[in-house]
């Protein structure tokens, strides 16, 4: 039987339609502040379809584009200048970076109140604690997606492929956060298929087409693919299409992940908005 | 065969005797404050035997002894006076605090370059992220020990039992950061022998006594018992005795973790003074 397909696109609609609402209702006046530096292809791509949802829900945004030859400090200068304007409640720097600049100064640069991306030290740090109040989105996305479709983790066995900053670890933390018993592999893990088929939830994040292949896959689970692989002009997971026979329920490729990282980025800004407002 | 015993006691006089060395030959004068609010019978102990280790090696302290109805007003403004006072290298209040005062406000009140503890959502948050130069004290004495043992941790399947901020998450991210594959337990957890038999290092702190038995331990696997539990005038850890007939080495409570937390807290106090040398 086929897994059933978790619906990143349809739950992104229902989320962005909240946000909307709770904007309208509240008389918020949510702005985001988005960073480019160069003119990476997919960092324009990325930075536009976050532009576009925003104005669809009402957060404006402020874009700047800086050349690819910025110097760290003329960008430190940008962050600390945002960090002080009281109408920006979020700043995004699009990553990565141009060469020379530090993507890790960067982070800590910013406010940590208007830290959207969640990536802040501190965030990160409030996040393992289990203060979710400014989460990493991409992790975060991925546990909205599966709440909102019914997925249970207390006492789950989750796996997490991957340790990144930006998605494996915060995402390992979330799930622990909701009870579930989490095991975090990465390169160096042996026998990876042998720990993958022990996972209720498995989550895959490694940016390698076909890593997990359905003998790896407990018959039932739940598979979270967060890979985004261009093969041969084609976007594909981290995790084999053949899976899907396997799984009980399955993120699609795209359409799962994606769109739920950029609808907890309007989240995340809305909420950074409500509690500068609340705290004036 | 009876399991290797992995002595915290002697690698703590190695790691005193290394600081004290360090701060004569750089001629360092390191400074801790010490809180105590209340009269905690367990707490006074673990201060005194702090500010022995402390003098013993050359760091000077001061002690603050607030009484229990001190407010957390009076309490966080004592902290921020210690962050100003620019002789002051770590900041340690000794927890439990009495009821009403927030043990969260009031670390997330000591500065971070301070928090000799580690336990500040900032320096929890780089931990994880990799960085770590003020961890918290208790699982980097671990992991300190097992190193000094010659434990190897990269492709290792490591389950750590308890998920505390102070214990369990931050020990995960040390594992991980050592390329250990790492599952983290707790209460919710299901077949949680079946997991801690996966284990090659197996790390428990749920503060329970005979939590792990021989039967859920992996033949050889190295057994770390942060537990001190008082069972009948005695102070016992979380893992039963009998689990050093199938372990291949294992702490001894007392004598294991203990010692290697208070050498950490000695280690990280150092470095933070010179830390601040350094930038001054």
């Amino acid at each position: 039987m086929a897994a059933t397909i978790l619906d990143g696109n349809k739950v992104r609609e229902e989320m962005l339609a909240e946000l909307e609402k709770r904007i309208k209702e509240k008389g918020l006046k949510p702005r985001l502040a988005t960073v480019l530096v160069g003119k990476n292809a997919g960092s324009i791509t990325y930075i536009a379809m976050k532009a576009k949802a925003a104005s669809r829900i009402g957060v404006a945004t402020e874009a700047y584009e800086l050349p690819e030859t910025t110097g760290e400090e003329e960008l430190l200068k940008l962050v600390a200048k945002l960090n002080r304007k009281k109408d920006i409640h979020g700043i995004l720097v699009q990553f990565p970076l141009p060469k020379g600049l530090s993507q890790q100064k960067v982070t800590e640069a910013i406010s940590p109140a208007k830290d959207v991306d969640g990536l802040h030290p501190i965030n990160l740090g409030k996040l393992v604690s289990g203060d979710e109040s400014m989460p990493a989105c991409t992790p975060y996305g991925i546990i909205t997606l599966l709440e909102r479709s019914g997925v249970q983790f207390a006492g789950k066995r989750a796996v997490v492929v991957g340790r990144s900053v930006s998605v494996g670890k915060p995402l390992a933390a979330l799930l622990l956060n909701r009870d579930a018993t989490v095991t975090v592999c990465h390169s160096k893990t042996k026998d990876l298929g042998e720990i993958t088929k022990q996972a209720d939830i498995l989550c895959v994040a490694i940016g390698k087409p076909k890593a997990i292949t359905a003998d790896m896959v407990k018959p039932g689970a739940v598979v979270v693919d967060v890979g985004i692989n261009r093969v041969e002009g084609k976007i594909v997971g981290d995790v084999d299409v053949a899976v899907k026979e396997v799984a009980g329920a399955m993120t699609p490729v795209p359409g799962g992940v994606g769109p739920m990282t950029i609808a907890t980025l309007m989240r995340s800004t809305v909420a950074a908005c409500e509690r500068s407002t609340q705290s004036s």
